[in-house]
């Protein structure tokens, strides 16, 4: 590769960082669990710059690994073939808000948090929230990142009015629209979110924004175990109860996060919990939790307790390190495997064996509303070799059994690299050459992404 | 081609009708503005008839054309090219409602009707709600179909959970999947949903559904113009009242479907409406319709009047009727074009100054709540040859006027033959290209209803 013309293609030669000089964190992901090799880091700044380098890669067959804030949990930002890592963490500006329209222009590097902020500051509403708030949004495109509101707000994709991308031969093309209703031709849009970098690079965002809910309630339900927590679900579901979030925890998992972050869960009753939230105005909010609380209380609830502001926040921060507060000791594979709601409890109880079976530790929490049950498996200090040949057949059974549910490999966090081999493994032939086919179109000189997800 | 082969395909000889023997309306669609031909009729019954009769049709390069109930309002099942028009209207079984994942298993052929009363009659519902209730539930997904409840709940796309489909080699492949979410490689799923055919034909459709609303309100508005009722569009919007259905209609338009159906709005003020819905419990329903009173007589309204039962279904059985009133006594061109919801007016102002130029009549109603308002083009009577060029010079200049404000040729109808001219003229080249490129993958022979959309 020559170096000198990527130095033409940029506006500044500090854009660029070399072979040896590469901070090693640019050639994995959040995980670290693989590092890649790269010629050349290139921090993008603008559409043209995107275009000319992906014009060049093109032409010489250079490999290019496209990656926002890095915060990936399966390996889709490691660079396997060399080439050029494109970062696109400064392509970061919020370009603009249309408050009549309800929609937020964006350059893909902006942070979820600084997303989220924004709108928030101008009594707008941002609803897809997934765990990771300093991932960028062209990351949550590019996995279609679900989260805690999904349960009410949908996910990523829901969000996405329109986009400019990139193509493998460097053309930009404008997907989708800023209208509401689209029946339009091909859905390109739909087809390049969660792509995860395969198809095209995004390099414009037109997300759909709501007007800031008045106000929301968190409540904390304990369960004497996961099985009458995770049935319960259905039941708040089907109560029309419109939560905005329906989260899972084990008490023995959030005790973790209590002592990592020196705070108290505000009950003492329960080995599970389900924590609920409802948004909306006064009176809505007040209908929906009447509703759930009618449910809970008639079937296994042991409690249902409205949280208080601080007791919220508390509760809301042990949730969210549930994860660091395991990593904090322990090496971990998240597994995002989705299932219908109705087998999440029977999905739990086969994998609960098969973990004994193997001898492994698991960690459950996640998003019972939807039917996406977080899984963290758990080295426990095992030796490198050991490990690898555990975990692979661990996970090769628990996919396998997933798929006979009619569950998928994954409910939000892609399928990147190492959920690749499960991916072909559960999923039709056809739809896998079909997907690779589609990638030959956009990606002709089979420069970007590849050796991820399908191909 | 060879009948005796069809023969030996299908169950029973009596699916099959041949050349002069085929109803006209099965070479049309149901604006009957252009009939094509066909070899054969097959009424297919399974989706292994229809594997089968791809499979002999993609050797012998037959051209394919699928169709439902024949609703369509574009052309898309008009047969071009001879060869067998594939009818789905046998395969109309509802094959499961699973109550607790919430979703209903179907055949493409059921109709909207049936679907909707369906899962109402079991306390469940499906909520897209196209104007066009017989048509058939595939069309509906071929299209995307939009209609009156997509303000608030989204429209075919996002209810369809998983499909069988089978693609123009004879390949039945499964995309999506019965789980709520999903990130877990391409999106074939989103990719068939509204391609009309070209990609693949349906043969079974998981659709999501919801617990049913308690109860639903409706409420006519009063305005004294056009511009005054879309402008308080966004306002509704931004109050956070969640509208169920934000319809739009014209005094002078109502008038011809209330001479039609012998019936009266129940107001005399005003010359423009705006019809909302509320659905949800009773203190949902109070809320919201309150928030939406309250800045709608803070401005433009003239009044607010809750419908009582009989009050409401007549009014929505004019707004139902006002295409039909109008096809009465003229023929018609409807157009779907979306804007985004601020253009609104300014394109309606453009589309009458337009229709003025042209010395032609114009009727606008629809889908204010989401910027889908319908045109209907009226023909006067006008001598065949002159119509063609009038109404063709005139919708010209009127798709390239809706693509300066970023708006779409279409909201809900789809592109099918009618309208396929204007939609690649204001798409990039590069996006059509990629579209072929697509059809090219799932239907290599090239038979699956060519020459629709981008074809």
């Amino acid at each position: 590769m020559d170096i000198n013309e990527l130095k033409k293609i940029v506006k500044d030669e500090s854009q660029i960082v070399i072979g040896d000089k590469i901070e090693k964190k640019y050639l994995s992901d959040s995980l670290q669990r693989e590092y890649g090799h790269a010629d050349a880091l290139v921090f993008v700044k603008s559409t043209q710059e995107v275009q000319n380098i992906i014009k060049y890669a093109s032409v010489n067959k250079i490999h290019i690994t496209p990656r926002g804030a890095g915060t990936g949990l399966t390996g889709a930002t490691v660079p396997l073939h060399g080439g050029i890592v494109l970062d696109f963490s400064k392509m970061n500006k919020i370009l603009e808000i249309d408050e009549e329209n309800l929609t937020l222009t964006v350059e893909p590097g902006v942070l979820l948090k600084d997303v989220q902020s924004y709108v928030e500051e101008r009594n707008f509403f941002y609803p897809p929230d997934p765990g990771e708030k300093t991932a960028s949004i062209g990351g949550n495109v590019s996995t279609n990142a679900g989260g805690m509101r999904a349960v009410k707000y949908g996910v990523t994709r829901d969000y996405v009015r329109e986009m400019e991308v990139v193509t493998g031969d460097g053309k930009a093309i404008t997907v989708g629209g800023k209208t509401i209703k689209n029946s339009t031709g091909l859905d390109l849009k739909n087809l390049i979110i969660g792509s995860e970098g395969t198809l095209a690079v995004i390099t414009k965002i037109v997300l759909k924004i709501i007007p800031k809910p008045e106000k929301s309630i968190s409540v904390l339900v304990p369960f004497n175990n996961l099985e009458d927590g995770v049935n319960s679900v259905i039941k708040i579901l089907k109560a029309s109860a419109n939560p905005t979030a329906i989260e899972f925890m084990e008490r023995n998992v959030a005790e973790n996060s209590e002592k990592f972050l020196d705070l108290k869960l505000p009950s003492d009753k329960g080995e599970a919990f389900l924590l609920l939230t409802f948004d909306g105005d006064e009176s809505e909010i007040k209908s929906n939790s009447e509703k759930a609380k009618k449910v809970l209380l008639n079937s296994d609830a042991l409690d249902f307790i409205i949280l208080n502001e601080e007791e919220a926040i508390n509760t809301w921060k042990i949730r969210g390190a549930l994860c660091n507060a395991i990593e904090a000791n322990d090496e971990s594979i998240p597994i995002d495997i989705v299932v219908p709601i109705t087998k999440i409890s029977e999905f739990a109880k086969f994998t609960s064996e098969l973990g004994r079976k193997y001898n492994i530790k698991l960690i459950y929490f996640g998003h019972a509303g939807d039917g996406n049950i977080h899984v963290s498996v758990l080295r426990n200090h095992l030796e490198e070799k050991l490990w690898e040949k555990k975990s692979h057949d661990f996970l090769y059974e628990l996919y396998g059994k997933s798929h006979e549910f009619k569950g998928l490999p994954s409910g939000e966090h892609g399928i990147g690299l190492h959920k690749k081999e499960y991916f072909i493994e559960v999923t039709n032939e056809d739809n896998i050459e079909y997907m690779n086919e589609i990638k030959r179109i956009f990606d002709k000189s089979g420069i970007l992404n590849v050796g991820k997800v399908y191909s």
